[in-house]
């Protein structure tokens, strides 16, 4: 038997197109010999398609688009994800499920039976768990169809959930598990997964066929790297990593191990360079935008926001502006031409230091007798802001935000200044992994200029200001940011790691404090297993570690 | 046997503070021959904590909080809302439970077993569900303790959850039920709620003790109104809307129906606007804050959000800052300053011309040959936003953002300009209730000044602009939008209630193209059952009716 995978970019509610790829893949798969098509998790709809599952109308053109399916499934079966109503007056509406379809109807619905309810899922908000597994029979194969999560509860040490699934569904006896899914990218996620599929495969001595989503959904980023399984766990093959694309696979070959090209290396700052360039590509893509703007300060995030741009949009599509004010060093006008011209994005030089003036002449009177600090700081932030808004409507373009990781921590930055944008593109970057990602751009030749990954980094809003002045050591921050925020650590834990104890209090203090700023943030492609944004919701008025 | 019931208002992860008002309470309680006092569901952490949750140092200063609760239970009995640890491996790790204290020890603690997963709740993501049901016996009566939504799956037609927790403990023949909760506040929901806890009694035949949280967690408002319950349903008394208090009752007064004081009246617009009045001061108060800022317009939206700032924080401490333009009529200025002076707050004149002078002066060169546009109009609301957030910087005063439900839910505002702000007062509020709301503030004398309220609804960013000519008239929109959003109607439903086609579907594609913007604001104070925030989560990159 010949399995086509099909990890698809699809797009959130946009039925029609959805539904005209997978018609087309359908067809090429059936060309090409398939006797089934895979498509992942939810594929009609999206992934996630979040609030639009309380809307009725938004349910019943999901269930069109597998009737429309079903028609296709004409010498070809069809194994797709979608919801499904629960007919059951009692739980919640809906089913996540899989279907088989063939013969030109649908031939069995299976539903997901443990609902992702942590980080960025939401899954029991909209869904009821299966409470009965069955397989499906086809060209003399007893197929077990399952979606996602059914999978993850073998073989963890402290499973997330009481039942599992998988176990029931082997009392059927299967030859094969198809595993349909929407498997988020984080940089030390692929590792984990296949780790979990192995598992299984293991487990149940049976060979997987595992597809998943590719491309962003806003902040949620799919990887793709559909994996093909032996029965004794072996990776006969992984797909690309941030591609579409459908490989056929014949199941007497899988069982005898013929061509086994097995894993995908797994470079962490590469797969966050490519994930990054398809977060921003679909962004603008998805959204029918082509032209990005942003602010080109001379320091390392900014060089890093346009290079990830230009390579994601062209460098035609990227337009940067340089905004000097008098506290401007001469090497960050000089660094950051340097940089539009090494990519060829076109730049512009405006000035702020009129509106500056503008604003402290109308301020003067109301501010008199305070002294400055930082009011005055933000507005110069400010100002920059406004005037890429300005660019923004004027040209059509989406302003892209340039704050990274560690300073969306730490409230380092000017709520509707530098903060501002469209979407975040290096937020889920700490500021240490900032540097390796302009190392890894620079790996062949300079495209960033060296001056602008080696001076010290600085807000320049005011004489000889250093980031080291108010903040401390970004490779002690990260490692502190990263035991609370991604490893939610105590202060006391993280202490005893070996950080000084003043550092980490203020460190976990600022965090806290500073929730509202990141709460007025564009959404941050998500790299890694804790980003901020939907996967990690937090009060703002609260008092802890604060 | 008498029964205190203490809606208390919390702090979130202020375990010291939350403990202290606890033990007040207590003493008092006690020293007012109380044989238990009731505090409600989670009262040790604040509710909702959200992700603090996932922190095991959080859960341990929980634990800590309960323990110091039980040694003060001598002489009385504390029930009490907390977290538990599941010392299952399998599933969540933790448990949304009330504790039975008495005798200086825990006696019992029973789990929650329905866990609100929609709208602005999240239990699942944490909590595992109750798998057995107990009773606590306590001076010769059988009590069960009930967590909130526990009651909630009786007498609905279209229950939400398969399983009953009532009629499990039912099987213990209690004598009373005593329900600890977090119900937020709807301007509709108390009237439903009631009407659930109603029908428990009469499906029981069991009087109830129902206490609710009262104060604002950020968006979330709580309005206390804790309700005492015959066996047959009768309302023998409901506590205060929106204020801290407790109240003893007698449990055989009660099964006598001695003293029966009923339901509190239940009117729309004063409950709206006593809670938003709440939630302001809460906001403040609960993160040190004592000063409130705001662009006062000579429109309604910024008359309402001053006069409601002024009730929650004193007119000593909202500033009010008139930032006319060469657009603004002359009654604007007139208008916005009648108001500040009824009012008795400080109110500052900072013309904008001379800072969207400069900012046209430095972008003339790059805006040469195109026409005038909205690139232009949002400077204008940007200027001010800055010109904000410079006073808020300097004066360590929040901004409160004013932009109303209608214009939110449509995109009728200017990001980082008039949606700035740290906390949208309004934003749940359609235009069409703001009028209302105008209208009740005025009753018995004219607060606003009556123009503000009559004079047709205009932005002011270009000459002659009325709302009207971009939008349609408020009371169709407004209607529109309350099917879409509160209700979830789908275009053609709408359509078939009367409404124009061409007007549903712009108003819906409005809705949702523009998810951007409302990503970027401030939380908005909850007073419907759907809010923007935390309770509606819809995808930014979608192509849904749009």
């Amino acid at each position: 038997m010949n399995i086509a995978l099909a990890q698809i970019n699809v797009h959130v509610g946009n039925f029609a197109a959805n539904l005209a790829k997978m018609l087309e893949y359908t067809a090429k798969a059936k060309a090409q010999g398939a006797d089934i098509v895979v498509f992942p998790e939810l594929a009609t709809v999206g992934y996630p398609p979040r609030d639009f599952l309380e809307f009725d109308d938004f349910v019943d053109q999901a269930e069109a688009v597998v009737h429309q399916l079903a028609e296709a499934a004409e010498g070809i079966a069809i194994v797709v994800g979608s919801i499904s109503r629960n007919p059951v007056v009692e739980g919640k509406d809906l089913y996540n499920s899989v279907y088989f379809l063939s013969g030109g109807r649908i031939q069995k619905v299976q539903h997901k039976t443990l609902l992702p309810t942590y980080d960025i899922f939401d899954e029991y908000r909209y869904f009821e768990p299966a409470h009965e597994w069955g397989v499906v029979r086809y060209q003399n194969k007893t197929i077990a169809m399952v979606v996602c999560e059914d999978s993850w509860n073998v073989g963890n040490e402290n499973p997330l959930y009481k039942i599992n699934p998988m176990d029931r569904m082997m009392e059927h006896n299967p030859d094969l598990i198809i595993n349909v899914s929407a498997s988020p990218f984080a940089y030390d996620h692929a590792a984990e997964r296949i780790e979990v599929l192995k598992a299984n495969c293991e487990r149940y001595n049976l060979p997987m066929y595992y597809v998943n989503h590719v491309g962003a959904q806003t902040e949620v980023l799919f990887d793709g790297a559909s994996i093909v399984l032996h029965a004794d766990g072996t990776v006969i093959d992984e797909m690309p990593y941030f591609k579409e694309s459908m490989r056929i696979y014949n199941t007497e070959e899988v069982d005898k191990k013929d061509n086994v090209s097995g894993e995908e290396a797994k470079e962490k700052i590469r797969l966050i360079h490519d994930a990054i360039v398809m977060g921003i590509k679909n962004y603008f893509g998805k959204l029918g935008f082509k032209k990005a703007i942003l602010g080109l300060s001379g320091g390392i995030d900014s060089a890093l926001v346009a290079v990830l741009a230009a390579r994601a949009l062209g460098a035609d599509n990227v337009r940067c502006i340089l905004m000097p004010s008098q506290h401007s060093s001469d090497h960050s006008v000089n660094d950051a031409r340097a940089l539009a011209q090494n990519l060829g994005c076109q730049y512009d030089i405006v000035p702020i230091e009129s509106i500056y003036d503008a604003y402290m002449n109308v301020l003067k009177p109301h501010f008199w007798a305070k002294e400055e600090g930082l009011a005055e700081e933000n507005l110069q932030a400010r100002a920059r802001g406004m005037l890429l808004m300005a660019f923004s409507n004027k040209f059509g373009s989406i302003l892209l935000n340039t704050s990274n990781k560690s300073e969306m921590a730490v409230g380092y930055g000017t709520l509707y200044g530098d903060m501002c944008g469209g979407l975040s593109v290096i937020g889920d970057v700490y500021k240490t992994e900032c540097f390796e990602l302009a190392r890894y751009i620079n790996k062949d030749e300079e495209v960033i200029p060296d001056n602008i990954i080696t001076k010290p980094p600085s807000a320049e809003l005011k004489p000889d200001q250093f980031d080291s002045d108010s903040l401390p050591p970004y490779d002690q921050l990260d490692a502190v940011l990263y035991q609370y925020i991604e490893m939610t650590q105590s202060p006391q834990d993280i202490i005893d790691m070996g950080f000084d104890e003043a550092l980490v209090k203020r460190t976990l203090r600022l965090v806290n404090i500073n929730e509202f700023k990141r709460y007025q943030t564009a959404p941050v492609l998500r790299v890694s297993r804790k980003s901020f944004g939907m996967g990690r919701r937090m009060p703002i008025v609260a008092k802890y570690l604060s």
